[in-house]
């Protein structure tokens, strides 16, 4: 069975990607991080995605991105609230080429030559990690980094399936592979409550959300 | 001041790359990393040196590599002894890839242009990415990847001082340079002792080490 690595933070973009690469009959392992972000949840998310979609297996990696910090997601710079113009303050520095160097060091391990991302171009937030020439440019030297790929065993491939897919087209995609977005979390700005944490539907990828569902003419299961 | 960020093991390569980057005038930070290795005594070395050599900034990024696994220095697998052949058991899935990726974070935040990395293309233990042509690779996607460098305020350089030197070679520059070499650490199996761990002086780390001093005409003087 064809192996698939995917990248799965629990938001809406790597939940729709995982089930697209189950749906293409891969076998899955999902990677996700604790990385010191905000909106830790959001790893709850990840785990009920994974379970709920079946993963072979799901590895979390830990590290301290507070440490590096130059991001509202990692440190005091507080979350900005409405639509945003240029690359916003929760860029995190190198953030997606860390979570790549990680998934192609284990997908090394599994012998698994394809590494799922849910980067998106279209409804995006203007992080330039998330751009095709990117992805391209990580793709090669990825073939350059490892021992299987230099030994001719594996030709790893980035793989990013909704790169030029609106916010609703991708949520359309998901609903139709039966994926449960109430399981899903994109607030990077969680609220405290009493039972459980509520999204800010204040800050870009709130904002971002709400206009996927909108246009979709679909109701966010995670507001009910 | 120009400022460079170096990676720092505390062996060898990476310490006199760090002597060759304050040589040169920059204001160094270095970055190390407590990734689950073996031989994570090495660590010790990194400090020392970064303290002798007065680095602006000394940061330690821990994470786990033993749950990735695939390499005698983070899982069950036996240090292997004597010279080997091909890409030894000792090579670490992606490594170079995910520290590169850390200090290009780092760098970003702290707007420095210049990483250096003791990576070594002659006497070196066949590891894909010590290779020139990887170096390149990971410099283009660097430049893709960032905020900093896409919006033209930083292009960043992956230098690499010891890529075409010997291993002899690399010593005498370092001694030249003052850098004590008693402060760094190479073996891959240290030995337990009651006093103080002792470097085994069978794995290829250690023959290389002593096949750079004997070539150099010096004494190892970690070994007194």
């Amino acid at each position: 069975m064809k192996k698939a690595l995917v990248l799965l933070s629990g938001g809406i973009d790597s939940s729709t990607t995982l089930a697209i690469a189950k749906n293409e009959g891969y076998e899955c392992f999902a990677l996700s991080f604790d990385y010191g972000q905000r909106h830790k949840i959001e790893l709850l998310s990840a785990k009920k995605v994974a379970v709920a979609l079946g993963v072979k297996e799901h590895l979390i990696i830990s590290f301290d991105m507070k440490k590096i910090g130059g991001s509202a997601l990692t440190s005091e710079i507080e979350v900005p609230k409405g639509e945003i113009q240029g690359i916003p303050v929760t860029y995190v520095p190198a953030r997606n080429t860390i979570f790549l160097s990680f998934a192609l060091a284990w997908a090394e391990v599994l012998m698994c030559p394809n590494i799922f991302i849910g980067a998106n171009f279209v409804d995006y937030s203007g992080y330039p990690d998330c751009r095709p020439e990117y992805l391209k440019a990580f793709e090669s030297m990825a073939n350059l980094a490892t021992k299987v790929a230099v030994e001719g065993k594996i030709k790893f491939k980035i793989e990013a399936p909704l790169l030029y897919l609106t916010k609703a087209e991708i949520i359309k995609k998901g609903i139709k592979l039966g994926l449960d977005y109430s399981l899903t979390w994109s607030c990077y700005d969680p609220q405290e409550t009493m039972d459980f944490p509520k999204p800010c539907m204040k800050c870009p990828s709130c904002l971002l959300r709400q206009k996927g569902f909108n246009e979709a003419g679909l109701r966010d299961p995670l507001l009910k």
